[in-house]
């Protein structure tokens, strides 16, 4: 992978910093934050200016340019992928690493006495400016809005906002209709005094009115904000979307309806003009609700004494909690992705000998097989495909220069997954086509151990995820191992692969209690660098967990593994591994084998089947 | 115990909170937090109004009362307790639990509209004031000052402020003398570019100046305040304390001194003034440093754009990293501390089946064998000696009411501790003089697996320690069990029992990373309320740990056990340990053997030594 060359672009970024066509003063610093208007993970081609400007294109990046300096903050999962896509112009900033300074500290040091730092208001997260701004302000320099993107303003082909049909979502998938979600989010604003709500983020929309896109790749999401009163309905989206019968039809927008639900359709682009005039109307007292993750811009419409911030949504906690339509989609889904991946490491098994796979190849027919399967739809993030050192780099996906060839010589690790309709997925296998090494298998023998900690952990209700992950990390911290990465995240029903407000990671924030419905991934792993990676993750449900005792009468919760695919039993050394561990390997295999057997069985893959009771042999510890 | 009656004094407290003479305008509400003026946990009798207006003496809880309501926040800890100290007046809100509201939830749904809101500005510590302030001000309500503080308005018989003699403490004790220390602490306000320091905290300046008092029951601090400058240093004391010769001669006052060391001394309650005369003086940009829990009323005295605050001074961290000088002190202080309990336990054995121990009589006990250890200075904190239901109640002091007789039929649980001049202890054990049932042998061993899970912890340097608190609970959660505290606190040397910046508990906040050198406890529990209370106490050190491996050179870390006092075996269902635990507690117990055996030898304890050396008897798990 070699750099991409930005220093003519940094060159006319400079330029366009002191320009007053873009802003009234110079500004000495611009910061470019890796997210959309929505703060979305995945972003559009149209938004993906950090990329452009650095280079590093990762999901997650931060990038700071001054008079003479650019730098660029991303975490542990894209240290070497930012390293690599980054030219000499780019100083990389390794989030959580003890002597790396935060933003706000770097541009204090770097920064001349009494400097404007232009940020784009729509593209900053409110509660990132509040930080960044009082920061700034304590040391003499100030934060300002720039209203016209600079990284837009040289970008001389700038891709246009997509703008793609819409699928509705009849109530067999989604178990609630929109109307009952509109009336149970009323009821939590008449809790918390509010009159209003503005939604920002895409999958709030999207699972609010059981609508899905297709704007940004991987998430079955569409450009849209929404504006929910006690009485109206503002759904703001562009072009023509609300032309097509089936969408105009679910939304009842011709039918004769109460008028609290009667949605009025308005310009995406309307959307602050909208606010502001909302707020206009305002009596004293009245309350908007925004999430404190919101864009700068829309918090800073609604005067200071009407807003109601709080870190996450009532839609964002309400999604994350399954109903039972959501989680039998999410099983169904799982088993149709189990039966791919089968028959994915059968045709690897027979086929990676010849010398014949690469990571691209592997990658493109585990999309095939999945692509078989009923209701798929997309695949739900780029796969990660990597083999030997390439696996050490935690969110590597191939492309022709990087592309290597699996063999029986190096660790193959594959994590992937899909959108179907009836749900998402994203599973992550590590596996070996010939022989691994005592060292290689002791390494995955202490990631598999924190698989299972976390998996077949009992805990009570209310307990947040953040406490589970160091249960993730415990055998290799025995042994002086770690990863660089949390341990889960919230998984969205045919929404995004990741979303809040729960998850299992040594981060604290964005952390809301563990509940019964929920959805996280659980996938510790260990990274050699220039060697190899491991990881080993499941999909797993949050279920009410039977216990000899039940303390305050609080409940207790566990994890039900909705991935259902054989875990290496060859990668294993099982003397490592205790009793309780074996069984745990061992029952997981056997389910494997039973649900995913009589799908495979059903769909007349006899040599996926043949494969698959192979994988699942039960393993036994000697004593 | 019968609760306090409290309606005289409420009514008086609300006269007062509409008398002109002590609020320009009526208050609806007034708050009276739980420390002093220098945020201590434990508090001189002058400074006790939270008990004073409630009755419930615990050593955390904030009471707010109301025109028509009084209500008493608290934490787990002292449900038991503050239910039983407080008559009908008052509403406890257990803090923790789902349901409970917070001050602020409460107060905005009980008050009046446009109510005002006061306490004392100089007890309230900062943070809290911008925390309700901000939210009784966005519900139409405002908090403010009340100068005089209104529980004195309303006490009679007021205790004096203490003003006790000091001691000096030499480098064997300290390891580094008191310039070094202001030294250090210069060049960290060099690097962060403060001009001052204001330090607040009784323990600080205590630490800092290599002094001691006992102003503060179990504390051994003394009332001050030290403001340091790039070249002066300021110490608010009162009244004489700095006639004597030993003081001044340790603290150089009558020496010809580089007039960088030079110490003013200044009136103690001249601290608000100095402080805004100092500011007067200060050019822009001039910083001066707090920490953010300090009090409001010296917070507002620094003008916002002086104020540079954080979490914790510099002296906080620097002081929760042990020295040598420090560690051996810790240990000898230990030693000693294990010589009393194995007195205690032996004489407990023998004098229990009698009938005439109570809980006062066995906490007089222990401490009169502490006290007659070398360089015993005081208990570190009220004794919890608790037997049957009394152990329940997390933070039980046994008095005449509830104090009840030890006997072969109940567990009792001992919390104790001492202040020696070498470092300060805190250890909990759980007997039992009797046959255990199969029930209170299974929780008791639970709880041993969380003690050991985290002092056998191996965990990267840079851990903090709220992500090892899981490891204390898992076992008892896979049961359904839990306990409503955190695991563990930093414990000062020669200083207060509880001190910051570092501990192990799921509360995240106060959580400081782990660093070798840090002391901690280590101690889990198990209570069932009206029946009995286990947990499992000692202070451990952090300590390197050697791994097979080394992730990033970024080197483990673990935990010694400072605390060398045998776990009583025979509560110990052994078919529930796993081997490695066994070892554990067989490796603990060897280590109490020779190191207390030595001692209790070279003492002439020689029934105590028996009694040592039948105690720490390895277990074995059958196969």
């Amino acid at each position: 992978m070699s750099p991409k060359i930005t220093t003519e672009l940094l060159r006319q970024l400079r330029q366009v910093m002191k320009s007053s066509r873009y802003v009234a003063e110079p500004i000495q610093a611009y910061i470019v934050p890796s997210g959309d208007a929505h703060q979305s993970e995945y972003i559009a081609p149209c938004d993906c200016r950090r990329a452009f400007i650095s280079g590093f294109d990762g999901s997650a990046g931060t990038a700071i340019i001054t008079e003479q300096k650019a730098a660029m903050w991303t975490d542990g999962r894209y240290f070497l992928q930012a390293a690599q896509q980054m030219d000499s112009n780019w100083t990389l900033m390794k989030m959580g690493l003890k002597d790396t300074p935060t933003q706000e500290d770097w541009l204090v040091s770097v920064l001349p006495e009494g400097s404007k730092v232009g940020v784009d208001p729509f593209i900053i997260p409110a509660d990132q400016w509040k930080r960044m701004s009082k920061a700034l302000k304590s040391a003499g320099h100030v934060l300002v809005p720039v209203k016209e993107n600079l990284i837009d303003a040289i970008c001389v082909d700038r891709p246009q906002r997509p703008c793609k049909p819409l699928m509705t979502l009849d109530l067999s998938y989604t178990g609630i209709g929109w109307k009952e979600k509109i009336a149970a989010l009323r009821a939590k604003m008449v809790e918390r005094k509010v009159l209003w709500l503005v939604v920002t983020a895409l999958d709030e929309v999207a699972w609010l009115f059981n609508l899905r896109g297709s704007d940004v790749e991987y998430n079955p999401v569409f450009f849209a904000y929404a504006v929910i009163g006690t009485d109206t309905i503002r759904l703001f989206v562009s072009g023509d979307r609300m032309a097509d019968p089936s969408t105009r039809e679910h939304l009842l927008l011709d039918s004769a309806l109460e008028a609290e639900f009667k949605i009025q359709v308005v310009p995406y682009e309307s959307v602050l003009t909208e606010l502001q005039a909302i707020c206009m109307g305002l009596s004293p007292k009245e309350k908007v609700w925004l999430s404190d993750k919101a864009s700068y811009a829309l918090t800073e419409a609604i005067p200071k004494a009407h807003r109601y911030l709080t870190p996450y949504t009532p839609i964002c906690i309400a999604k994350a909690v399954k109903n039972r339509a959501e989680t039998e989609g999410m099983r169904r889904a799982h088993i149709k992705d189990a039966v791919a991946l089968c028959e994915l490491f059968n045709w690897l098994e027979k086929e990676v000998p010849k010398g014949s796979v690469t990571e691209i190849s592997a990658a493109d027919k585990a999309e095939e097989f999945r692509s078989q399967q009923n209701g798929f739809v997309d695949l739900s993030f780029a796969t990660i495909s990597s083999t030997g050192p390439n696996g050490a780099i935690i969110h590597y996906k191939p492309v022709p220069e990087t592309n290597r060839a699996l063999s029986g010589n190096e660790i193959y690790l594959l994590d992937s997954g899909a959108q179907y309709k009836d749900g998402t997925t994203d599973v992550t296998r590590t596996m070996h086509f010939g022989t691994p090494s005592a060292y290689e298998k002791e390494c995955f023998t202490y990631v598999l151990k924190g698989h299972i900690a976390v998996s077949a952990a009992i805990f009570p209700n209310g307990t947040k995820g953040h406490l589970l992950d160091s249960f993730a990390r415990s055998a290799l911290w025995d042994c002086g191992l770690d990863y660089l990465h949390g341990t889960g995240h919230g998984v969205g029903c045919f929404l995004n692969v990741h979303e809040g407000p729960c998850g299992i990671s040594y981060k604290t924030f964005a952390d809301e209690p563990l509940e019964a419905g929920m959805i996280v991934s659980d996938e510790p792993g260990y990274y050699e660098d220039e060697s190899f990676g491991i990881r080993i993750e499941n999909v797993v449900l949050v279920i009410p967990a039977k216990t000899k005792y039940n303390f305050s009468n609080r409940g207790s919760l566990t994890f039900e593994p909705l991935t259902l695919v054989p875990i290496q039993t060859k990668m294993i050394s099982i003397p490592l591994l205790t009793q309780k561990e074996c069984d745990w390997v061992n029952d997981y295999h056997r389910k494997c084998r039973e649900v995913i057997g009589a799908e495979l069985k059903s769909q007349g893959r006899h040599e996926a089947l043949q494969w698959l009771i192979r994988e699942t042999e039960p393993i036994t510890k000697m004593h």
